[in-house]
């Protein structure tokens, strides 16, 4: 690629040191095989290469695209007010109990090695609370960035893990009603637009009018949770199996069954679903769903000052499963967040569920809601005084969003790993060329302690094709190069890098200005505005 | 504080409003009490709020500090051609075994609860090199950030956690000899002066020149490794007492202690300790010895072409504990490093020794060294091909540097948690006031969406005083002011915050143009350069 560059630098170097680099030059071999072919494996392992079932490596460039998410979602938390805190991977066991449950039984639990009894965190919410409760705060909006660990059924490809990254805001306080809850919602469609993600819908119910509405068809109290579960299933089983569920395991009668599905199967807008559960006398006389259809009224003031109303969806089949809930529920859904058409029959063919990605969808990528018990419950499960401190909040799947940006990569898209941006190189030959090694290092520290990104190759002596793939490899813009007299003289060379500079011999500069010299080019440089990753994540 | 400009913008609103208004000012209470008192605790304790031994929380200001620390250690790592990579927080139990010697009794356990056994991450290296072993990666310089686990004594003050961070540096790869460790060595000198610390030295030593000094003293070769971890002692214990050790427990004979004891009392710079060993004959004629030697000598060079070899002293008593290790080793001390004077009198005096803050010092801030076999070792385990790819690393003790930082905050520091910079509020009154709220988010909508942090006050109606409270506490600079009267002519009123304007009114502009005011007061303000957190951590 860059060859004719190399050459025309070359010939504008002292001619002494010429001779013996052309015939260097000549192999022309790239710097180092980025991977080796694999080995066969013999027969006797010792030890599997692998990470744990559900987890996995992330590799620089991902890791770039992950970096770039992490920090689009917590500036925009910042730009709420949000302050961060963070809390140990574990905790005592016992803050744990109780608060997810049927999925308590994915909890993993530390090894009993003496002293406490301990368990990885399975949310950033019951930490939260816990920590709230803890230090006495009476209110805060706060973020938090950090890996989850469930021992679920992992689907890899569709970002559903057994470690994963959840990032959440959520507002602990007590605040006018639906005030906050609207800005979490603000907050989730600012956050999904802002990654590039538009064409998703909020669906988004209220757990008073739900439980309402399994008084009203009859369901008795204790039964509530487990027919909420059954109708959770709505976005992935038809009306008729929940319904057996409902009949048939959970012991309701058809005619519960049939009052229920009237009610669930609503869906629209704000405004449309309002209107026809304001003009249900049985809605109306019921004092849990009245309390929430008034929130639901409030809540469309503020939806429409923050402009968010189209997105949502107000969905009564939307139940979600933690026990924690009191109030508003949402959950963000995208084309991809179903599963496949034909999943049932890719689940039976499935030889191995070791990996659920077939037939699974992406799922919900961000979700939320009000629960307003959660920290009182731990200020009176530790003896102190209880004083109800309301929450609302909302958590970005960011594996599920990170699969998604994936899928807008093609050919074209190149993401690079490091942020090098000048190559320290020397160019010479002759018996007595040392290779420049120290005093490339030299060079290198000086544009290093003035902030620039700056690689040099670690070899006595370097060809320059191998300088000059190696720079190209890490992406560089600038080439610094100390040619063997050049540099006796106190002067170095720098060159732009990059097929459209092929022709550029690049300038000869005092090497005492080396480093204003390379500053003002990069600030040239760095003046063409977005860079790939930008454009990537914000799906330009 | 702010009562004079809150008197001078109301008198600068339209009058109707304000008859009210001041009424409503009267009582300025704060906005919401940052802290309840304790409640006393009640007899049946269910939940004890705390987290696990040896581990925290980091709050909202901690939390800034932290994260300027990592920005600060990710863009020298950046600078340096690194790119980052992340692996999960437990690994296979089986990959972390027999890596640690004595201290993999430390390791946490996963429970078993079917499926693999896996094991939290006790280190980063070995989940690099299992990385890389996995990967086939011939040569990466990669940097790591992430949690990692000991079962150990804790020393909360000291940075001695159970959880801690790591910030790991490491460049794997054949290279020239000798040069990505002095790069790794300029890594560690240039990452401690940008964090502020610069009264530390880098203890320096080599495991070959180590192990060649054994042969010569007569310990056999199954014996070196506990003579190493006794030698490893002596920056904690005397002479005597190592010697004690090594003739008492560990069976070498007087004579061999006193020999080792006449070469690992040596240190100083690169060169004076360089040229006692190239004078002594059983060194020189050692084939390990002087293997290590000629690294030194090699290193001298470059450490003076990075202009850090100032920081180094050739200490012949570091012995670092881990197995791993094959070549150099190093660890950067400060003053804050030793344990205190009178430590084993306090040791004894300690009731509970839960934490060992009182007795010990905050150790090695950062620490590292080469490891030449340990990817093969995982290739070789797992059945490939075993390619050597050698690796030399630097990693920093976040946790400790944190502690030190902190020691540099006084009660002038005042770290703002927030990142908001702008207050929307609105003033009004009368019988037909609503307080704006609906207006006053769609105020702030405008600025979010145009990427400006900005608040308001969550509550229907808000008096001036509370608004101008709560906008003091995140530390805003600007209020948005909607007037009752002026917004409806479309106008809103924008005031600099702080003491310094309490006579400034602000000043009317058209509400069409609000971002771009804002916009353009805020960059007038950031025009003031470096903030309190980055003056803390540069220790300015």
């Amino acid at each position: 690629m860059l060859s004719r560059a190399i050459n025309r630098v070359i010939s504008s170097i002292k001619p002494s040191s010429i001779t013996r680099m052309s015939s260097a030059t000549a192999p022309a071999a790239p710097v180092a095989a980025a991977k080796a072919p694999k080995a066969s494996k013999k027969s006797k392992l010792q030890v599997s290469l692998k990470t744990p079932k559900g987890t996995k490596d992330w590799a620089d460039t991902d890791m770039i695209i992950r970096e770039a998410i992490f920090s689009t979602l917590s500036s925009l938390f910042k730009k709420h007010g949000g302050v961060t805190i963070d809390t140990p991977v574990f905790e005592l066991r016992e803050i744990l109990a109780g608060k997810y449950g049927e999925d308590s039984k994915l909890i993993y639990n530390l090894e009993d090695q003496g002293g406490e009894l301990c368990s990885l965190r399975y949310d950033l919410t019951v930490p939260f609370a816990r920590y709230a409760a803890m230090n006495n705060i009476q209110n805060i909006k706060r973020y938090h960035i950090a890996k989850v660990y469930r021992r679920d059924q992992p689907a890899m490809t569709k970002g559903r893990m057994r470690e994963f990254y959840q990032c959440d805001f959520d507002v602990a306080g007590n605040f006018e009603s639906m005030v906050p809850d609207s800005e979490c919602l603000s907050v989730l469609v600012e956050g999904l637009t802002s990654l590039g993600i538009r064409d998703f819908k909020i669906k988004l119910n209220h757990r008073k009018i739900l439980d309402g509405i399994f008084q009203i068809c009859g369901v008795k109290d204790e039964d509530v949770r487990k027919i909420s579960s059954a109708v959770d299933k709505l976005d992935k089983s038809p009306w008729e199996a929940v319904k057996k569920e409902m009949t048939e395991e959970k012991g309701q009668s058809e005619e519960t069954a049939d009052k229920i599905g009237g009610y669930v199967k609503l869906n629209g807008s704000l405004k449309e679903i309002h209107t026809i559960l304001s003009q249900d006398a049985n809605i109306i006389s019921n004092e849990k769903a009245k309390q929430g259809l008034d929130d639901i009224a409030t809540l469309m003031k503020y939806a429409e000052a923050f402009n968010i109303d189209s997105f949502i969806s107000f969905d009564l089949s939307l139940a979600r499963g933690l026990d924690y809930y009191t109030g508003l529920i949402y959950e963000a859904v995208t084309s991809a967040s179903a599963p496949p058409k034909n999943a049932s029959e890719l689940k039976k063919k499935a030889k191995s569920v070791e990996d659920a990605s077939e037939f699974v969808g992406v799922g919900s990528i961000a979700a939320g809601g009000r629960y307003d018990n959660l920290i009182n419950m731990f200020s009176e499960a530790s003896g102190k005084k209880s004083i109800q401190i309301p929450c609302v909040g909302i958590s970005f799947g960011v594996e599920r969003i990170f699969s998604l940006i994936k899928q807008r990569m093609n050919s074209s898209t190149v993401i690079k790993p490091t942020a090098t941006q000048v190559f320290v190189m020397a160019f010479g030959g002759g018996k007595d060329w040392t290779g420049y090694l120290p005093e490339r290092m030299k060079v290198t520290k000086q544009l290093w302690d003035a902030g620039i990104e700056a690689e040099y190759v670690y070899k006595a002596k370097a060809n320059p094709r191998k300088q000059f793939d190696a720079a190209e490899k890490a992406g560089c813009h600038i080439a610094v190069i100390l040619g063997k007299e050049e540099y006796l003289d106190g002067k170095l060379r720098v060159k732009r890098l990059g097929q459209e500079f092929a022709d550029d011999d690049g300038e000869l500069v005092s090497a005492a200005d080396i480093v204003t010299i390379v500053q003002e080019k990069l600030s040239d440089i760095h003046e063409d505005g977005l860079n790939e990753v930008t454009r990537l994540i914000r799906g330009l």
